[in-house]
């Protein structure tokens, strides 16, 4: 990767959607600059996979920020309450499920506004997907266009002018099946991916909640199996 | 202070502003929660004042978070460049200077609000101050503005109208002497605060700071000396 192509902060969690997405910036010829978040996820192993991802992907360089989100509480994914399983298609498609985190894609989007904003950079990538997306109001695009503005307004660098903040949402509008489509293309290696909410001890996926179900309905749409399953 | 009042989340920095803040919410009816933040600051001695603030003035709790935006880099409070002193009121009035932190009340609102919808608080108070405000692009009223409307966009509360999000900042037009003035009727002990970029190793401020000045000039102006200062 050349370091003088513009670059491009991009959340990396680890789990399919950003993945997809940090290759998607790299197809757009941006320096890669990949930020993940220690934030008390009950799911932390996904933050292994993270850093397997950005090695793959040629990062510039991996950040990882530590934020205890979990210290305020009120969410299944860093508290003690159980994460959700065997729901139906029209349960998880119904409401904000309790694995909602709090402001969580607010607090992260400002923490890599806030690195962007040191790097130089004016593109910030991150993978919310309104169309599967579980019932999260920060995964839609009114929050996202809401987010861009603040941006501009909130940094010295919108304010002088040297930088016009963009937040870029490439799989917003895509199914899960599309996502991995668009993955595949790009040369993702889904095996190094972590999507389940509350993996077993050993890592492997739950196959049971939200995350497992909509990541298996992708990958059977496509006629294919995934990675993590075979 | 009655638990059963409606709930505020207070930005307490253990600064002159903040701590005013606190005591104006607390005016107002609020059952305080203050959130202080250890973000890698120079003056991590404000975190003390903080403490010994939120006592003062009765919170319910005070919730001290660790996000260490020093690992982003990029200002002169966070890493090692020197914070500038001696400057003249035109120099602190032109520009903005190298104590700004990329991000850093947006960064904050944002875990402030996550907090505030854990605790189901509709009120989040922030000291800003867009007069004597040293050219922080985030103590602006439209910065202010666009933040309460994502914040509105952001939440599950938000998004289901259990939580109507306010951002408070009843410091916003008043000068710094304004300010002391109100603190000053509210019962706020200033000698407890905290205002120095660059305090001496055994906390007490340089005198010479942006900071500094803008505090000496506020009591000077009421006729006051500062209790920092005796």
């Amino acid at each position: 990767m050349n370091k003088e192509n513009p670059k491009a902060v991009v959340l990396l969690s680890g789990g399919l959607d950003s993945a997809t997405t940090l290759f998607v910036a790299r197809s757009q010829g941006f320096a890669l600059h990949a930020i993940s978040f220690r934030y008390g996820q009950r799911h932390a192993a996904e933050l292994g996979c993270a850093a397997q991802i950005a090695h793959a992907a040629g990062v510039v360089q991996h950040q990882l920020l530590e934020v205890n989100l979990s210290a305020l509480g009120g969410s299944a994914l860093t508290g003690a309450s159980a994460v959700p399983k065997h729901r139906t298609d029209a349960e998880i498609g119904h409401g904000i499920p309790s694995t909602y985190v709090p402001a969580r894609n607010t607090v992260f989007l400002s923490l890599g506004l806030a690195w962007a904003e040191v790097l130089g950079a004016s593109d910030i990538f991150i993978g919310v997907n309104a169309l599967d997306y579980s019932g999260y109001p920060d995964c839609r695009p009114e929050f996202i266009a809401a987010f861009e503005r603040l941006a501009n307004l909130a940094t010295k660098a919108g304010v002088e002018g040297t930088a016009r903040f963009r937040i870029h949402t490439p799989l917003i509008a895509m199914s899960k099946a599309q996502i991995i489509r668009t993955g595949l293309a790009l040369g993702v290696d889904f095996s190094l991916t972590s999507s389940c909410y509350d993996p077993q001890p050993d890592g492997r996926p739950c196959g049971a909640c939200d995350s497992c179900a909509l990541r298996h309905k992708g990958f059977a749409e496509l006629g294919l199996t995934d990675p993590l399953e075979k």
